[in-house]
C-alpha cells in the first residue's frame, strides 16, 4: 500500500518552524540559520518527504558535475560535452572533484541543499550510499555517466559499448595474423574492466584461439600499470605478439616497455588502446585505439538530466553508445 | 575631485523602485522581474555603483572560471589547480568555455549577475569591453590567468615567467653543442609568444651564437602549426640540429614531421617543448620541456580571488611564477 504524500506542513509542525521557513529551505534560499536548515532537511530525509516534479521548478542554471579526479586526460573530454550542451540551454556546470572520495561527502550535500541544483551528472563514481538517499529526498535529478560497476538501477546511466569495443579490438588483430595476444585491464571490480576482457575473449572463441591466463592481466588503468602489466605478459615463456590496452593510459605505459625492451611498434609488437584521449593521434606511433565517445556520453547524461521528470513510469534508462576502433600506427601484420 | 559613491537609495529612485527591490538585484534574488532586473542593472552601470567590498559580503561558495576552450590538454590543470584550491574554501568552480568568443558575452553577464558569483578567473582570455564595464559595476572581483597579451593593467594577474623559460630550454641546447637552433611560437600577436622567443635571443646571444631569422617562425600553438613549423626550418639550406618550440603541442608536431624524414628524437634532432602537459612524460621519448606550473597558477589565481579587496591601494599585483626545465628524453647532444 503506497504511503500517503508527506507535505510541507507537516515538516514544518515536526522541525518546529513555521511553512515559509520550510520553503525557504527547499528553495535554497540564504536567510535561514545553518541550524534549522539542517534539522528540516533531517526530517524531510526521515519522513520520505518527495518534492514536486523537477520539471516544475524554475531551473537555476546550474548543473553539478561530480567527476573522480582532475588527473586524467579523458576528463577535459567529458567536460567539454556537458559544458557545451548545458551552453545550449544557457545553464553552467559547477565542477567537483571527488579525489578518490565515493561523491558526495557530508559538507558537499549540504552546499547543494543551501543553493539549488538543475541536476547532478556524477561521472565514475559511486555515490555514498547516504547521499544517495540525501539527494533523493532534496529531490534533485541524478544521471550516471558510466558508472565503473554496480550501478544503482534506480538512476538513469549512460555508458559505452565496453564488451563490443574490446571485441573490436582484438578481431583487427587477428586479423592482422595474431594469434598470441595478451589483454590488460583495470581493477577486476569494475564491471567496465570485466566487459572489456569479456569482449576479448569473445574474439579469441570466435577465431578458435584458446585463451592463455598468463596472459591476462588485471591491473591499474594507469601508464604505470599498463607497464606492469606489459612486463608479465612479455616475461611468459612465450610472449605476446599483440597487446590489448584496457585503457589508452595503459598503452601508453605498454609503449615505454616495448621502449625498454627493444621492442619496436608496430614491427615487434602491436597495441591498441581504449579511449582514444586527445593525445592517442599525437603519439609516436599514432596509437589504434577503441574509441569511447565521451564527449557525446556527457552530452547525453546532460540531456537526459535536462529532460527529468519522476513522473515517468517504468526503471530509468540506462543508454550505451556505440564504441568505434579508429585503426593509425600501433597494429600492422604479425612477424613471421 | 573624487566623486561622492552613488547609494541604493539613489539607484531606486532613478529606477522608480523599492530600496529592497534594488538590493534584490544585487544579492541576486529571483523574486524580481527580468525588466526590473536590467533596467536596476543599466542604472547601476550609468551612475557607476560601487558594491561595497566584496570581503564585506558573505560569500556564495561559487567562483566563475572562463577558459578560452576545453580542446587543449592544458586546461585540465588549470582546472585542477582552482578546483583544488576552491574546495579548500568550501566553493565550487562554475565552467564557461568562451569557445574563442571574448570572455563575456551579454548572457553570460546577466547570468552572473543574475546569480552572484564570489568572483571570476579568466583563464588566457580577453574579456569584452562592455564585460570590463559591467563586471567593474557588479563589483565582482576579476582575476586574469595567463593573458596572451594586451593585459588590462586594472585587474589582478597570474602569469608564467616566459622569457627566462625560453632562455632556459636554449641554454640547454647550448650545453649539448647545437648551434643551429630554430625557435618556433605562437602568433606574433601574443606576448607570451615574443616573451618564448626573446628567451631564445638571449641565450644564443649570450653564447655568442647570430640568431638565423629563417630559423624562427610563429605559427599556431597546436600541433599542425609546430608541423608546419618544422617543415619550414628543417627545409632551410642548413638545417638546424635542434628545434625550440613555443608548445608542447608544437613540439608533438616535430616529432611527427622528423618521424616522416625518417629524422630519430635525439639522435637526428633535440627537441624541446614548452608547458608540459600531462601526456609530454609519456611521449616516446619523453619530452624535454618548460615546465609551466599551471595547476599552481590556477591556484593562486582563485587565492588573489579569495582575498580580493578594492580597498588595497596602489595598482593591482601581477604574480608571475616561475617555469623550469625538465630534462628528458627528446634532447641530446649535437651530432658531429
Amino acid at each position: 500500500m503506497p504511503s500517503r504524500r508527506v507535505t510541507i506542513a507537516e515538516i514544518a509542525a515536526s522541525a518546529g518552524v513555521s511553512v515559509p521557513t520550510v520553503s525557504k529551505v527547499l528553495n535554497g534560499r540564504a536567510d535561514v540559520s545553518e541550524t534549522t536548515r539542517k534539522r528540516v532537511q533531517q526530517i524531510m530525509v526521515d519522513r520520505g518527504y518527495q518534492r514536486r516534479a523537477a520539471g516544475a521548478q524554475r531551473p537555476v542554471g546550474l548543473i553539478d558535475m561530480v567527476v573522480p579526479g582532475l588527473d586524467s586526460p579523458w576528463v577535459v573530454d567529458v567536460l567539454r560535452g556537458a559544458e557545451s550542451e548545458a551552453r545550449k540551454v544557457g545553464s553552467q556546470i559547477v565542477l567537483t572533484s571527488a579525489e578518490g572520495a565515493p561523491a558526495g561527502d557530508r559538507r558537499w550535500l549540504d552546499r547543494l541543499a543551501s543553493r539549488r541544483s538543475d541536476g547532478l551528472v556524477l561521472v565514475v563514481s559511486e555515490a555514498a550510499p547516504e547521499a544517495v538517499e540525501q539527494l533523493r529526498a532534496l529531490h534533485t535529478p541524478v544521471v550516471l555517466l558510466d558508472p565503473v560497476g554496480g550501478s544503482d538501477p534506480s538512476f538513469p546511466t549512460v555508458g559505452a559499448t565496453n564488451w563490443a569495443g574490446g571485441l573490436s579490438a582484438v578481431e583487427h588483430l587477428v586479423s592482422l595474423g595474431h594469434r598470441r595476444i595478451a589483454a590488460l585491464s583495470g581493477p577486476p571490480q569494475l564491471a567496465c574492466s570485466q566487459e572489456r576482457v569479456e569482449g576479448y575473449r569473445a574474439a579469441l572463441g570466435r577465431a578458435d584461439i584458446a585463451v592463455d591466463e598468463r596472459l591476462v592481466r588485471f591491473t591499474e588503468f594507469t601508464t604505470s600499470g599498463g607497464l606492469a602489466g606489459a612486463r608479465a605478459v612479455l616475461d611468459a615463456p612465450d610472449p605476446p605478439t599483440a597487446i590489448f590496452a584496457g585503457s589508452d593510459m595503459q598503452a601508453f605505459g605498454v609503449f615505454h616497455e616495448a621502449a625498454a625492451r627493444g621492442l619496436r611498434i608496430p614491427e615487434d609488437l602491436s597495441v591498441v588502446g581504449f579511449d582514444d584521449v586527445t593525445f592517442s593521434a599525437l603519439a609516436t606511433p599514432p596509437l589504434t585505439t577503441v574509441r569511447q565517445p565521451l564527449t557525446r556520453m556527457a552530452a547525453e547524461a546532460v540531456r537526459i538530466l535536462l529532460d527529468a521528470d519522476d513522473a515517468s513510469p517504468g526503471p530509468p534508462p540506462r543508454v550505451e553508445l556505440a564504441t568505434h576502433l579508429v585503426v593509425r600506427g600501433s597494429t600492422g601484420p604479425v612477424r613471421r
